[in-house]
């Protein structure tokens, strides 16, 4: 009898590619909010519809370990990866969700840090899109993380120039303090797609 | 000779209980703040006698990790899910004495919603308690997580309808301030309660 | 043939003692921020140079990492630990820069619980500096820990008492608004410094 591991080791690879495809999915949702006249609430809708999606596909990756015998690499580390990648979809849902429930779509437009921020939101998603298919040789893979915590330091740059314009006296205090929960979600969101580059790293020195 | 490792493996199990017992204390207090006429300097006090009391329990429970020999899961699983009970703990204290340091008492009453959060942190807390002494058998414990993590989707609701409340210009800005860190650590005790939970999942699914 | 494993290890310990001693150059720096007429733009860039040192460090270990084959203990233990040392200093290196870029250095001065928090910070630096070289010998670490943890109490209490001086209608709701992100980094440090010290703890209690 012949015995083949690796139908199993490849639905890993690709429900990590699936989840970060759908980050990219949400990125460019966010994307839409710099568009002249855009509606934030179907902006809004569809990103918590893509955030269902990558709760499926959390909850299959959880499934296969558990069905799983002989998993890729630790059982832990897939569960980690797994559970990172959905973290980014919660920030990124979050935007979208606290700029319409706050009303501060009424804004004649959001301050250009917050697209600046966005922009490295969709670079890291791209990045992280392309290196998850690449678990499977581990190759390669070093540019990814290192360029991945990278955008996050341009993130945390733009961030803080964030922080400065909101706290300039453009703003009444409660704008400031509804646009800070917003500028604090996108953050998170940069670091959180850190967190999945660092844990791609550990998984690669432990395998090397 | 005989040689029996149960009486220490007991103990583990008796440890994680009573760190969980002690967490439906803490939010049985937090919920006495929606009671008219309540004192919350004494609420305060109550829960830092209860926060004592875990540390209390966190220290045995490191100093029976060093001591045993053979423990019933990973040394480091034991310790992190004793460290993460412990941290649910010292953010239920934090908004006990929050309240009373800010002297948010003056206030007519609290927002609903942070009534809603603690409702939400007492089911936590009780789901919780429930659990620990399964851990023994590793049976049973998927409902457990499953309601816990859902629970803490009610709570993020909660938090997010509560922070709509806090910036909708019913509050002065310190007021809003004040009652947001406050917020942020009902927040922050349900989401930890959800790390308990993903520790559990995560030890189960080595075990199993 | 005589096989030595030394001179590798001792590289480890080396890296770490450098990361700590580094982190103690950063609560220098911030310590001079309590001096009358200091320039903080001067305290910020020093400390902008002091962090990049750390990720210098931080990178020469990573390195080190991968090219040892037997490393002293834990591959993944080491990783984390460097990770956390570098996470302090980003944590001390945003105060600075807060500071300066948020233009709180026109206050008279800044808040006695500011420097309270500093204070912490600087012998929590300093007992890691004193601790890493102990690594080697697993030896007289408990003081340590405990020490440090005791002092993010402190941290903590003092954190607490800052915000009730920033709520109390001392300060405009901007001015608060800046002064709270600086007063969330320095107690990010502290806990931090904490984190290195759990990671001590874990790590010694597997050794053990």
């Amino acid at each position: 009898m012949k015995f083949s591991f690796r139908p199993t080791e490849g639905a890993f690879y690709e429900l990590f590619t699936r989840a970060a495809q759908n980050l990219v999915k949400g990125t460019e949702l966010l994307n839409e909010l710099a568009l002249p006249g855009v509606e934030v609430q179907s902006v809004s809708e569809r990103l918590t519809e893509v955030e269902h999606d990558s709760d499926q596909i959390t909850h299959e990756l959880y499934k296969k370990i558990n069905s799983t015998f002989i998993t890729p690499f630790d059982r832990e580390d897939i569960y980690r990866l797994g559970s990172l990648l959905d973290d980014v979809m919660d920030h990124l849902e979050a935007v979208g969700n606290l700029l319409y429930l706050y009303g501060l779509t009424k804004l004649p437009s959001l301050p250009r840090e917050m697209h600046e921020l966005v922009n490295v939101l969709d670079q890291q998603a791209k990045l992280t899109a392309e290196a998850m298919p690449r678990l499977k040789s581990m190759k390669d893979l070093e540019d990814y993380w290192i360029e991945c915590n990278r955008l996050e330091n341009d993130g945390d740059q733009a961030y803080r120039m964030l922080l400065v314009r909101l706290f300039s006296g453009e703003y009444d205090a409660l704008t400031v303090l509804k646009m800070k929960e917003v500028a604090d979600e996108l953050e998170a969101a940069c670091d959180a797609f850190e967190h999945v580059a660092n844990t791609v790293e550990t998984i690669a020195v432990k395998e090397s």
